[in-house]
């Protein structure tokens, strides 16, 4: 039997895009004489397609495309993930399913068991629960089809669930096991998923056929990765990060074993990967084509404008150098020669006129008051200003380059450096924003190196330092990792020796900034726990604050 | 029996301040000799405490509240609410409890059976549902303790749920039912929420006392309406809304039923409450005094500033009135008119420098281009920043004056008249800002009745008006509350006579908006639909769009 996966990249809510993805890969299996395709959970909608599915006319037009899928199956099958209507006036309204179709008929459904509810996931909002377990034969062979997480309770050890959809299943003696996944990139996910199917494969003695989707859901980013495991436990094959791909396997070959084509999973470089793809899906998928930020001659925008150039193009991405009066000689210099390295557009609007106007307009109410704060934020302002400005004037979309640490703190100014359609780096800390340059830099200057090693600051007045203000980024990254990706409380994080009042001062600053985050842009998620959807805190919560 | 609920207003997280008020009414029941005191739901913590959930240390502060009311239980039994550990490995890392306290020892634990996880619920993210029942007894009388949640599916019939805890209990036969809630506002809710406590009286011949807890917890709004029900389907009492109360119920009085204490629940004199409300505690949880908000002459900021005057004094909010050359006469007369109504701080400043100053630097880089919506939301960003400015400044907080309508259809600048640390309106369609401002003035001018009758315009450009942009409010309404709150596809609201471009150009702007609103302020929500947490639309999401 020759088994086709296809791991594509879906766009949400788009089913005409996405039907003719599917139609195209179907085609091509045909061609290759494929006994069967297989697609990702929840292709034909893209995933999370969240409260879209509350209507149920995104539930009629996702079967729809089902239906279209259908009438090609005459001499291969399909099967491809859609939700599914509950029959049942009890229990939620929908399945999270797979279809098995061939020769123009609807042969199987298949409904996911283990329903995740933790992080981004919301699918309790949405989905029943499936509680009866069988396989289908094809061809002769039977098969175990799963989705997603219902390969992650193995042995029932995942406390969040009480049964194991494959436990359930493995009586009928299954030839292999198929599962479709929408399953999201962390830079820590990526090594563990492979070895849960690992272990499935090797709990069961059975192979396992595992496709992902790829591809970037705003701020979700999917890595592909989609695996073919043999009962010895080898990995046959596993598909690259991040990319489009299509790949036929015989089952006989598969079922031999002795074979290990594991990829490298290098931290940072997947980090890089993802951030391109996220930044070129955000633009294809909303319909735009060219990015604008603003080069301050730091670390963070450099790194932002160099993945906007690989993900977008150099002749789709423009930047603005906008120096103040407290703007360093170096800034400039260290932005002009980015600007140099990576051949791009770039204007140098000094934003004193308008922030001078500012305060001019303001003196009369502002007399006799120190310059605090305030001024700081509105020259942040002024420059989110000017570059909302260019966008609306030439359909550019605004990147914003806050990293993860900042946004942890707040420190950003709301509506000013804080603007954006997206935000690249707030889920990559300071430390990783250097590691990443670095890995940028791995064969020559691309980030100038005095950007890389110079001491981080705002500029946003005199000698002003980002240590002035935060502790140094060594400890603080350590902090926000253990309270942000690891749930460890204050007392936690202090018995490992970090220092108490560093800490408490952290943990209230992070709390302190939930406004600010509320209304900062989507985040390109890399971690376990980013900001955004996935994190849900009480803005006016009072703890540690 | 003489049986005390406790209305409070509680604040996430803030443990010692919720102790403090439970403490206070605890005392005052003691004084009055009552045999029982009942708090809400998670009244320890805070409800929704959100993923504050996931820190040990943070349940570890709410068992201690509980271990110190324990304390003041010799002579009065104490019901509250408050997180429990689940000592299961299997399962959910937390129940949603009630405590039974008396005699300084925690006679019984309750725990949550109907876990919501829909709109801006999402209880199955941290809980595990019960599924064991049992009464308590206490001082010869059999009480079923239920939690929120556990009411709501009498009969089965609510296709959500499988269980009907009190079905469970009432082979029992508790002689009264006590229900701790944290049931929050809509203005639909208050009058259903009170048909299905008699509809379970009504059925279990038993009377209950229903507590539930009010307060803003940011955008989420509990308007308390706590009740007590005789056996006879009979309201004995309804607290009032949006206040604190403390009351006490003789037992058996409460058994022999025959009164009814039902209070008015007028939709637009609750949301005027609610509104209210949110506007206060947002204030006062977060720590801060004064307001600050732009008058533009036209009916939204008018009556979000009667709001805030009427949330936090007059002596607490100050306008500025920020005319543009596209400003009519009127605009600034009728923003007048308001400030003397309200006897409040002003100032106007006009934004034609600020503005100037921007076109000048931006001229060579726009050289031959058009004016368009780049130099409208100039304007509105203008206005904006010196919002901040002044905010930053003087410590004031920006209310943003945003109403349902605009922010469906993305009719609002971002970082312009987006920003805001609140959106007062943001759940009050235009057609309610008319209803809630016609109520504001039944007694008399408040509102300048010019604000009302003058059509609706954004005045970014000369004779601009809203009906150039969107359909007439009137229709517009209805079709979004068709979309909005009631789930309707297009074809449905096509079908109940509406015309089909224009549902389709509304849909299609309502989901293209979703990249505004998701940098929008946190939205005082009063309907049963609100933007934010309790409505997840994906960004890119292609349909209907």
């Amino acid at each position: 039997m020759k088994i086709a996966l296809a791991q594509l990249n879906y766009h949400i809510g788009n089913f005409e895009g996405n039907l003719s993805i599917m139609k195209d890969a179907v085609l091509k299996a045909k061609i290759e004489k494929a006994d069967l395709i297989c697609f990702s959970e929840l292709a034909v909608c893209g995933y999370p397609p969240r409260d879209f599915l509350e209507f149920r006319d995104f539930i009629k037009q996702s079967i729809h495309v089902v239906d279209q899928l259908c009438e090609l199956t005459e001499d291969i099958a399909i099967v491809v993930g859609a939700p599914t209507v509950n029959p049942e006036i009890e229990g939620k309204d929908l399945y999270n399913s797979a279809f098995f179709l061939s020769g123009k008929k609807v042969q199987y459904i298949a409904k996911k068991a283990l329903l995740p509810n933790y992080d981004i996931f919301d699918e309790y909002r949405y989905f029943e629960p499936n509680r009866s377990f069988d396989t289908l034969s094809f061809k002769g062979k039977k098969i175990a089809l799963t989705i997603c997480e219902d390969i992650w309770n193995l042995g029932n050890q995942n406390p969040m669930y009480t049964i194991c959809p494959l436990d359930e299943m493995i009586s009928q003696k299954p030839d292999f096991i198929l599962n479709l996944s929408a399953s999201p990139f962390s830079y820590e996910h990526a090594s563990s998923r492979l070895e849960v199917i690992r272990a499935n494969v090797l709990k069961y003695k059975v192979p396992m056929f595992y496709v992902n989707c790829f591809g970037a859901q705003t701020d979700i980013l999917f890595d592909g990765g989609s695996a073919v495991l043999s009962p010895d436990g080898s990995c046959y094959d596993e598909m690259p990060f991040f990319e489009s791909c299509l790949r036929y396997y015989d089952l006989d070959e598969v079922c031999n074993g002795g074979v290990s084509k594991e990829q490298e999973k290098g931290e940072i470089e997947l980090i890089y990967k993802a951030l391109v793809l996220g930044i070129r899906d955000y633009f294809s998928k909303m319909g735009f084509s060219k990015a604008i930020l603003g080069l301050s001659g730091g670390i963070d925008s450099a790194l932002t404008c160099v993945l906007a150039v690989h993900a977008l193009g150099k002749e789709n991405v423009k930047v603005l150098l906008m120096p103040s009066e407290y703007s360093s000689g170096e800034s400039v210099t260290d932005a002009l020669a980015l600007v140099k390295n990576l051949d791009i557009s770039h204007e140098i609007i000094p934003i004193k006129s308008v922030f001078d106007q500012y305060k001019a307009t303001l003196q009369d109410y502002f007399k006799g008051l120190p310059e605090n704060v305030t001024e700081e934020n509105i020259q942040a302002r002024v420059r989110g200003m000017l570059l909302m400005a260019f966008s609306n004037k030439f359909s550019y979309i605004l990147l914003n380059t806050t990293n993860k640490s900042e946004m942890a703190v707040g420190y950003g100014t709301l509506y000013g450096d804080l603007c954006g359609g997206i935000a690249v780096l707030a889920d990559v800390y300071k430390t990783q924003v250097y590691q990443l340059s670095n890995y940028i830099n791995r064969a020559g200057e691309i980030i100038p190196w005095n950007s890389i090693s110079k001491p981080p600051s705002a500029e946003l007045r005199p000698g002003q330092k980002d240590s002035d203000t935060l502790p140094e980024y060594d400890v603080l990254d350590k902090i926000l990792y253990q309270y942000i990706e690891c749930h460890q409380g204050p007392n936690e994080i202090i018995a490992m020796g970090f220092d108490e009042a560093t800490v408490m001062r952290s943990l209230k600053m992070v709390n302190k900034a939930e406004f600010k985050r509320y209304q900062a842009a989507p985040v390109l998620r890399v971690s376990s726990k980013s900001f955004g959807l996935g994190r849900r805190m009480p803005i006016e919560g009072k703890y540690l604050n």
